[in-house]
């Protein structure tokens, strides 16, 4: 068909872009060339090696399933030794590791992802434009328990597990198996409300550890001995995984990466945490328990969290529901000064064990030394070198003399970039704890979202002492929210409030966040309690709708909905 | 004072030898120039490590300690993922961690070196030439616990701790604690006899996991509820260490390795652990409890350990009494095939956990694939690649193809080679389990020792189903040594034994250990049972002396003082 001397130049210009086509078309690579197939119901760990692998060397831009559903155990997956902010470290059996990896996607084209046991799903390190999209992470067993309360009485309860929540009792103490006698320790307990489907009206935490007395009461039926426990017949207690160290997608050290279209019904940890990274895009991101399941949990830990991230982060039409922590927390990380050793030189220490071998100090980058009891900051200076002792301490020699002030205790953090933040057209709700952690300097809006958090719905948090999270906002937009009926847990005490772990004493030397402006949202509120904020400077709330609500009772019924201690340049219309 | 013109050669000669000498003398390291000087008692880590880093650079000969005390805690130390066979995995806090040095020695110059928590001492990696001598090693807490037995019931018994084992119950359950709330969890039981200071006459272990319900009788007492626990009042109830964690000296990898003059006293682990490393030796090598100390126990598991090592493996005066484990056991390690992939590729597993990321096989390795029922070898090959998947499974890429009788379940294990071993003038005592297991298929003299073990002095060892070592002797004298009332305990059936893991219907299918001879040694003998073998081809026992002892009564008063079967070529005179 092809005559070379009638051929014109728009036809040469077609071949030319088949060619590029084919030539892309081969860049994609499909799991079922490497035998995996939907709904084989076997391992599906190995395939993804070699699938990734091969994306690796081919340079892929395209890694696709057949939609369906796959299973991936722990057993042949490749293994690394992580340390993931506020996540357990560990040796982690890792389905999907990307390591250096550029423009490249995973398409799930709507499949399901069924994890076993103790493997972590993804984990991406130092990789650059990566998007992934279309499918749901699940596990067969779950990381927590959840059990139905029969009776209740004096410091014991009864509770029922169905099958799905397979368990032993040996020496008097309750262990929870699943394949291959896997454990699945427990660590606190906490109520959750089966008809509202959200933590029990005001139910508390029981940090109990792993180690309770209980005894059989017929099969699948045990009494559990706790000091001082209370719940209710029929109400679900959830007992809560002892650790966090399977979170679903783990992005450390990548940039320009975006996630869409994924549900993820469950999580050993957190749905998406990510650390040392920049410009993460989320949206219509479902972390929620699997549908027509009577799973009460999603994820055992946040729904999603930042540590120590820049650029732009973006969750966009997300739903986080019913994850046992708070649904984001956005924050840098602080290290503790144990000794100064020279004029330029220091001793650090990471202090939160979820935070051990979080290395985030590199030659050239600027820092802040600020105090541990208000957090101000003290000096700035920049990052010589930081040689790593142990995954607790480095050695950080800086650029310029030390400021004269400092002193063991006081710690430091990066001041090197701080995200902004765009948090739109959310549902946040029946979660453990709070909705969003607000805890960068960048730019932050939050629009057009719907929150109903047992706790308060937005917390301004920092800590140098306890979680030694760095925080403090500087320019901070929340506006045409729905807060719908917001604190009917014990993790808040306002729907907006300022958690920083800063001291009394020391709260109005500091003025931790600033400028934030909170307008036209509508607040529906069974609790008069909107507002509670401390050590800010700068903090307008205007143009808002405040609706009573009677869907619960008011815990706190004659509360001042309005707090504010140790601040400036408050305006609240 | 120099004239140039009057210089003679022989001047010239000795300044040469001068400036060679001040050379050398440069290349001895102290570590007092690091700032650690003795008896400061505190953490001499961090001056450890820029000692070992500046004998690198300097490739310094020797590394010295003025004599005293030396502290040494985990906190600082340099951090290291281990994996070493026969211990318990982790990310391991090392306070000397050698890698990839040669020539070189560590001279302790008789000091105490003391350790704090979980802190691994020594640790060398593919090094070679290296000296350590004249120091002791110990830890301010151990990683054992040891009571005194108040009185004994059905079910349960009274302990009593002094205060060097501190402890607390929570839920009814005994935690055993160390400085800032270190646990030191246990995991079995054993009594030992606090007169003759060994295992106590036929003491069982009892395996009860750290999970044994407890209740306070008072200060530093408690009592224990084990179903059918006997023990006797006033002997000793150590609470074995859960884990091997700490072994003292780990030599991974290395060759022509000297140990000399050392005191180990404790360690939680072994005391010598070496694995994939070649010629070996140990002199006047004291692995006993602290000096004019109460303790029972020296380390919580083998004195000595031997996994893929070749070369010659040398023992001379040294002393191995009240470690929880075996003497020494000096073996191979099989790998169970999982998969036959194709005509020259299988997948493989190592099959105990703490075997887990033991990797041996590499390329060119001669290696045999045999039987789990009787280890016999079915065929021979060579590795043409070996990729590990992750630390329990490995792809084994062979150079021929495989046998056709080979199946999953077969084991696999290196034939490159093994060590001549040499064991002369040493003690072994009073320590729970065997003596000396034999495994190597090289050249084995074992005398002038004296043994006094509570269960088998010698075993001739090797499992393919449970512990998957490899061993089978094939040429073992065992000569002049005096074998001092053994099996006093219930860990053997005879002073020399074969307890290889070949099930009975496949014993006489297999000759697993071969050309062993027994000549000139004293038996003191309180029990008739001397030898007892199994699938042996190749046994002289001759010119013995057996001598009646009442050191003991005899469990077994009318055993056959030999017992041979399925062997061939035995002669018993």
């Amino acid at each position: 068909m092809l005559r070379a001397t009638f051929i014109k130049p728009t036809f040469l210009f077609v071949l030319f872009f088949a060619g590029f086509s084919a030539v892309a078309q081969n860049k994609t690579v499909n799991v079922s060339d490497f035998g995996l197939k939907p709904n084989m119901h076997t391992d599906g760990t190995p395939a993804i090696t070699s699938a990734l692998s091969r994306c690796k060397k081919v340079k892929a831009a395209k890694l696709i399933f057949p939609k369906g559903r796959y299973d991936f155990w722990p057993d042949r997956a490749t293994e690394k030794y992580l340390f993931t902010s506020n996540n357990d470290e560990g040796l982690k059996r890792i389905a999907f590791l990307l390591t250096g990896l550029t423009n490249f996607e995973i398409d799930g084209q709507g499949s399901e992802f069924i994890f076993h046991g103790y493997i972590s799903p993804f984990v991406l390190e130092k990789c650059q434009n990566i998007a992934f999209k279309n499918f749901s992470i699940d596990w067969d067993r779950t990381f927590d328990n959840e059990g139905k309360i029969l009776s209740v009485y004096k410091d014991s309860i009864d509770v029922s597990f169905s099958k799905e929540y397979p368990y032993k009792i040996e020496n008097n103490l309750l262990l929870f198996t699943g394949d291959n006698n896997t454990l699945y320790p427990y660590g606190s307990l906490l109520e959750f409300d089966p008809v509202r489907r959200e933590t029990a009206y005001m139910a508390e935490d029981y940090y109990t550890g792993p180690n309770v007395p209980v005894k059989s009461i017929g099969e699948g039926k045990i009494r559990l001995y706790v000091p001082g426990i209370k719940g209710t017949p029929d109400n679900i207690m959830v007992f809560g995984a002892a650790q966090r160290f399977c979170s679903a997608i783990v992005l450390s050290d990548s940039k320009q990466i975006k996630l869409s279209d994924i549900n993820i019904y469950h999580a050993g940890g957190m749905g998406v945490i990510a650390q040392r990274s920049r410009d993460i895009t989320l949206k219509n991101i479902n972390v929620t328990p699997r549908p027509n399941s009577p799973r009460m949990l999603s994820t055992t830990a946040d729904a999603t969290h930042f540590a120590n991230c820049t650029g732009k982060i973006v969750f966009d039409h997300c739903l986080f529901e019913n994850q046992e922590d708070d649904a984001t927390n956005i924050h840098g990380v602080y290290v503790q000064i144990t000794k100064v050793i020279s004029p330029n030189t220091v001793e650090v220490k990471l202090k939160h064990e979820q935070q051990f071998g979080f290395d985030f100090l590199i030659s050239n980058m600027s820092i802040e030394f600020a105090t541990d009891s208000g957090m101000n900051t003290i000096s700035n200076n920049t990052v010589l070198s930081a040689t790593r002792i142990n995954k607790e301490y480095t050695l950080l020699v800086c650029k310029n003399k030390l400021d004269k002030n400092i002193r063991v205790g006081d710690v430091i953090a990066s001041t090197a970039g701080y995200p902004d933040v765009l948090i739109k057209n959310c549902t946040i709700q029946k979660n453990r704890a709070r909705g969003i952690l607000l805890g960068s300097r960048g730019k932050i809006v939050v629009e057009d979202n719907v929150f109903h958090t047992a706790g308060a719905a937005i917390l301004f948090e920092g800590n140098a002492r306890f979680w030694f999270e760095q925080a403090g906002v500087m320019d901070c937009i929340i506006r045409n929210n729905t807060f719908d009926n917001c604190n009917y847990g014990v993790w808040g005490n306002a729907v907006i409030q300022v958690g920083s772990g800063i001291e009394p004493a020391w709260r109005d030397k500091s003025r931790y966040n600033r400028n934030i402006v909170i307008e036209n949202n509508v607040f529906k509120q069974f609790d008069p309690r909107i507002l509670n904020i401390y050590s800010v400077d700068g903090l307008t709330f205007k143009d808002n709708t405040i609706v009573p609500s009677t869907s619960y009772k008011s815990a706190y019924p004659g509360a001042n909905p309005f707090v504010v201690n140790n601040s400036a340049h408050i305006v609240i219309q």
